[in-house]
């Protein structure tokens, strides 16, 4: 069928096509079918939509991700993927070969598959599970499809939290400690989907995160280190697409957490890895032994792809740090390089960058690097580097001005602090859009506390999102204060 | 957030809301996510893309699909429907409560589910099945959320054949034999979706299929039968919506066919009921256990509803009758009312109806009442009441005339019919948008043939379709011709 095509913009859609009710019964094309469009001698893929006014009949309007498409086009239905077939295999329990996973990925990288399919792929590798072998053969397939970091140097340092934890803004401390004791670590890291920050909005309070391929290794060139956003460099675009189909549902399979962060780290070029698994509770991990199954299979994964590969299992069930939120976090950060902070966040960071300097080899011990200053030297030399204010302090960091705060209703010690609401109740504030919103707890598990103490403090820097976060408060218990008795037997 | 409401028509999309990429980062609202819309005192929810085009900072795009929505309305980012979580439980190979299927009927009913999300919903009854208590309950919990057909007769008979073979169009024969012995029938069928033609678009070429449940019930009360569109009447919306993500994936698990059929059979106020369930290979059941184990339990949840349920288990290897395509579908059926027509549809037809009388305690034989023309003569009645030519005759169903016949390459049997193929074929040259194209089969399994017999004819309306029906055949076998000692043991 011959079409007139204009370009449309539904934004972050899949690339989609306009079809007219009527030209889409003559192909035989229902929504979410696929069809060729031949223009200027190439071929592209979109996904149908039909409509009944936003185009003609005889016109076709084509999302911009298609490549910009105008005019007389040809249009043919398309058949559907191979990798649709794929994914109904794994549907079907059987273990797929290492090029039915690589036509999977190409397929998500082209944007071949609709939403149904991409939400099939991962419930199949939610319900089914991957093997260690699809695994393997995932995470090169995935690493394959993007940009790669090509380095010199043999040791590239890197590492990673599989994430789930509020605050627990490690790596902004543990880079500079290793940058400073001469190993490279190109360190990429994600921005918040679900959560009130990611390590790219904290790091954003001090510097730019934003830059190519060849900026970054400028900057780990000049410093030994960086600090930036994974999503502005390609490394494993096929990622990002599937962790799109993984949000609505909340699934997050062992497999795929693997692939996923192995093949970034894989295409980082990246040769010694430090794995954290934070687990309990309401993280993404729920109980020791599978935070320990997990772990060896990174391990087998890492190693299999020539990676010198340790995982560290940390507590997930309450928030690490004080701050919640971008800039409160990184006033926790600045605080630790500056020899004060929380010390939940020191020890965790100071263990990581153990580790990691350990298999790196290198006999220092971090918390000299920290104590001496001189991770809080190459922090400001990387931040300065990135365009930020090298002689920031943490008092320069003021978190949101708008404020609530919460305090105990009874004396006792705090049991529990809830790392989903904490989040939820920081995203409400404001974060992490609003960069000086978020909570700021005043106390800890453990602590004990008398009636009427501060608990957290909610910051805000607007007046509705304030009210929308202390409405949720006053109907949940973000924080739980029981009397001494009850903290070991609580009746119900 | 207070946002301008403009109506906008993506088609067939859930109701979907398009926000501009600012005001989507202030709501925190990424694509897929949910928002409530409030306007006027009510609240609707929409499924978020975002644009930096289509709509202006401070505007809202909405589908037309969620009510007429313009002017100032009230946004906030909605929580996540509960049938969310219950959708993941059934991943997690969790039997799910008849509150919790309920409230995923509610949800997919109101179009609060994303695609991700229904697709999810598929594939965890696809994976991890549906138990027979499951089925019963998605059962009545589909048929409560459509419309119901109300009648003061104690015996309402129906018949459905869950399909997969090309041809088949035994409705119109089994309907008018049961109508004319007395029994009220009520049947409704869909339109093609893969097919080249649903009984409803068969029925189309004699007469209107589009009628309210009013309408309906009159021409039933007239006549004992009709022959209907189900998708103009509401019996079980949520049906054509799980279909809808089924599709891409080409799954259909039992569970799901069960409720499916038996649900819209609930909601006609069917009491006596015939399913039809071809197997073999290339059909929805592959092997004779299968196709046992779904009749079984399609009695089980027929029974449990208080419905008098018999199944038959036929032969869906090959297409049933000669012609493929409306027309050429209509034709065979109306050869069989007047004495002619193919022998395997008329003879399946028979036995069909004839279990139907049976189990409503008619005496009459489905054979004496098709040779005695009283079929026929109620065939006339109902697409008179339908709007339709009585008179017709089978000469008077032309099918297209631009064709391509295809001749046995050699001398020996037809072993083989592959429906699917025969099916692609005849929506390539033009089915069922194009009443009159489709295919004509000379043949049928176990004929004898000599080089240079005619094997199947290709008819269309348009040269191009049957250009592209014709290409299609070079690449293929669609009908498979063997020696006699090849027919037995094939050397390849």
């Amino acid at each position: 069928m011959q079409l007139v095509a204009e370009e449309i913009d539904i934004g972050t859609r899949s690339p989609t096509v306009l079809l007219h009710v009527t030209d889409a019964e003559e192909l035989g094309a229902h929504p979410l079918d696929r069809v060729e469009i031949r223009s200027d001698g190439r071929t592209h893929t979109g996904i149908v939509e039909v409509t009944e006014e936003l185009v003609d009949p005889g016109g076709l309007g084509v999302t911009r991700n298609l490549g910009h498409i105008t005019g007389s086009v040809g249009v043919t239905l398309a058949p559907k993927p191979d990798s649709v077939y794929y994914i109904k295999k794994k549907l079907d329990e059987i273990e797929l070969e290492r090029d039915e996973l690589d036509t999977i990925v190409r397929d998500i990288n082209a944007d071949r598959l609709n939403d149904v399919e991409l939400g099939a792929f991962v419930c199949g590798t939610y319900t089914n599970g991957l093997s260690l072998q699809e695994t393997m053969h995932l995470t090169e397939c995935m690493s394959d499809a993007g940009e790669i970091m090509a380095w010199d140097d043999s040791l590239i340092a890197d590492k990673h939290s599989i994430g789930g934890v509020a605050g627990n803004r490690v790596t902004p401390i543990v880079v500079p400690i290793v940058a400073a004791a001469g190993i490279k670590i190109p360190k990429t890291s994600s921005r918040a989907v679900t959560s009130p920050a990611g390590t790219a909005d904290t790091v954003e309070v001090l510097c730019d995160v934003d830059f190519t391929i060849d900026e970054i290794q400028d900057i780990v060139h000049e410093t030994n280190g960086c600090m930036v956003w994974g999503g502005a460099v390609n490394l494993s675009p096929v990622d990002d697409k599937i962790i799109r189909a993984e949000t609505p549902l909340s699934v997050d399979p062992p497999g795929q957490i693997i692939a996923s962060v192995l093949s970034k780290k894989q295409s980082a070029g990246s040769t010694h890895v430090v794995i954290d698994i934070p687990y309990g509770e309401g993280s993404k991990v729920e109980s020791l032994s599978a935070a320990r199954e997990l772990a060896e299979d990174f391990k087998r994964v890492g190693n299999h792809l020539g990676m010198t590969l340790e995982c560290t299992i940390t507590q997930g069930q309450q928030p690490i740090g004080r701050g919640i939120g971008p800039v409160l976090e990184a006033r926790d950060v600045l605080q630790v390089l500056t020899g004060d902070g929380p010390e939940d966040l020191r020890l965790k960071s100071l263990r990581l960058a153990d580790i990691l300097l350990e298999i790196c080899d290198v006999d220092e011990r971090a918390g000299d690097l920290l104590d001496s200053g001189r991770a809080l030297e190459k922090f400001r030399e990387i931040i300065e580097v990135q365009g930020g204010d090298s002689s920031v302090e943490p008092d320069d960091l003021v978190p949101g001005r708008r404020t609530e705060t919460v305090s105990a209703g009874r004396s006792g010690i705090v049991t529990h602090v809830n790392n989903r609401l904490i989040s939820e109740l920081a995203r409400r504030a404001g974060a992490p859009k609003d960069k000086r919103a978020g909570l700021y707890l005043h106390q800890a598990v453990g602590d004990e506390v008398v009636e009427g103490d501060d608990l957290f403090t909610i910051h805000a820097e607007k007046v509705d999102k304030l009210q929308d976060a202390t409405s949720l408060e006053r109907r949940v218990e973000a924080v739980r204060v029981r009397s001494r008795d009850e903290a070991l037997v609580e009746r119900i």
